[in-house]
């Protein structure tokens, strides 16, 4: 198998901007990649997703946290794209640590454009997402040859200054394919209802799955019809992934096998 | 960062079958995980898609090729899973690799399922999804906040045992989402001429991108009304995945400044 420590691997390269995503959580589903240039990058930019296990690991000395400002606010697109401009002018190597995948609700395109519109170079590595990993570490697989051919990703939209009505519940429904929210726990009563009127069934199996391969990972699962109670009983909360249609009932037949164990140690977390 | 070699790791547990992605191909976006399971495992399971560098890697006394039997034609899902069963009965701990993500059409739910009822305990372990990481690499963002706040992922049914009519067009058109095909070079003039019937408009762009992270990755770029004529005139074939939706037009602004190698290479490969 290939090299997997830093010294075999090509040094990060000055002045370069390497858009990282960390996968899920699980410092074990970072890419080989990815380790390599967490250890060997000038700075690391981060916020909180990547999760507490691979942030602990990130030397204090070569990271920066830009999820928050000092206020307490989130700190600005603009703010996070220039400061990834002027280290790299500083001739720094500079990762940008995204949960999950950049390139998937992670801003990471728009972090790119900025870039390139500002003459620095950069690199995209891709990541395990969340969206498929989540539900696959509970025994939900987002595709099934026997229920669904196609799956899509789509933003529960709790980030307030996207416009509410990009996303069509409706056309979403109508795929007949697996739907996966990211991003929607707060709105969870609102897009099932609408899903119900667009007429899927009240009994489609659901899933939530928060904290993914995080050591609190908690599974919940319901229905269309009853998975706004489920998730106020069992305390859901974000980050979070909401799968949606027959694949969500998977688990059920093969949970008792699955030898993944991240969860429901929320109380040692 | 955390330990990346087999030694650290917890050692692959006797009559467990791992269902691991090998992400695109490129060893390096392996996640660590799976790079110490394909080091440690008593027996590896593959077909062809995990990529030549990934494959070229694996020892030979530990791997079994399932992707094709004697006579050429394809090995039945059934055989593989008898195949699972046996060796984990058999005491040995085993790797079942696919490209990509186990659970992106790539039937790690079907096994899942056959194995638990056995009575085979198993672990998944989630994997970079060509469908995300094939478009990133050449500069394409499968979401995008100014373009796309969903991305579908649907097969071009290039398999023949499969239900035709199973994927609607006209649903994932009017998500108005990204639309990325797998298994969709062959069947391209079926689903574009479907997307512009549904009302997609002809000069949205698409991007088609073979062998993503390998050797002989090729990126060809059109609209939803020329990449026809584009897929026969760059010679592009499977596997490769298609982009549909302003997303794909990204990757003109970005890609002089895009350090991602791999491409154009298919002559030395
Ligand atoms: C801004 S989006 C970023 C998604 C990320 N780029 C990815 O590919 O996973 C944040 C959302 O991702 C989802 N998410 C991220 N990490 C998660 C995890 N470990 N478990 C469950 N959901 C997660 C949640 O829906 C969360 O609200
Ligand atoms: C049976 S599907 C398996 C998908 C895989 N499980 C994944 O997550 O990438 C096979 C299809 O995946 C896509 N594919 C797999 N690897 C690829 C790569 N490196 N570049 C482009 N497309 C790829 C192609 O569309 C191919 O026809």
């Amino acid at each position: 198998m290939p090299a997997t420590d830093a010294t075999n691997g090509i040094a990060p390269e000055p002045g370069t901007v390497y858009l990282v995503g960390s996968g899920p959580g699980d410092p074990d589903l970072l890419t080989v990649k990815a380790t390599r240039l967490l250890e060997a990058a000038d700075v690391v930019l981060h916020d909180k997703l990547p999760g507490p296990k691979i942030i602990e690991r990130l030397p204090e000395a070569r990271r920066e946290d830009v999820g928050k400002r000092a206020g307490g606010e989130r700190t600005p697109q603009s703010e996070i794209n220039e400061r990834l401009v002027e280290l790299a002018r500083e001739g720094k190597s500079v990762v940008r640590l995204k949960g999950g995948d950049s390139f998937v609700f992670g801003r990471g395109g728009e972090e790119a454009e900025y870039l390139a519109a500002h003459d620095i170079p950069f690199e995209v590595v891709p990541a395990v997402t969340s969206a498929i990993a989540a539900p696959a570490v509970a025994g939900i697989p987002v595709t099934h040859r026997d229920h669904a051919s196609s799956v899509s990703f789509v933003t529960g939209h709790e980030d307030p200054t996207k416009d509410e009505s990009s996303v069509d519940w409706d056309a979403l429904a109508a795929t007949g394919g697996t739907i996966v929210v990211l991003m929607g726990v707060g709105r969870l009563p609102d897009y099932t209802t609408a899903l119900l009127e667009a007429g899927m069934a009240p009994e489609t199996p659901v899933a939530l799955i928060e904290r993914g391969t995080w050591p609190g990972q908690q599974v919940a699962t319901g229905t269309l019809e009853t998975i706004v109670d489920v998730r106020d009983a069992e305390d859901i909360s974000p980050p979070a992934v909401t799968v949606i249609g027959d694949v969500a009932g998977t688990r059920e037949s093969v949970v008792e096998f699955l030898r993944n164990d991240y969860g429901d140690t929320r109380e040692e977390s």
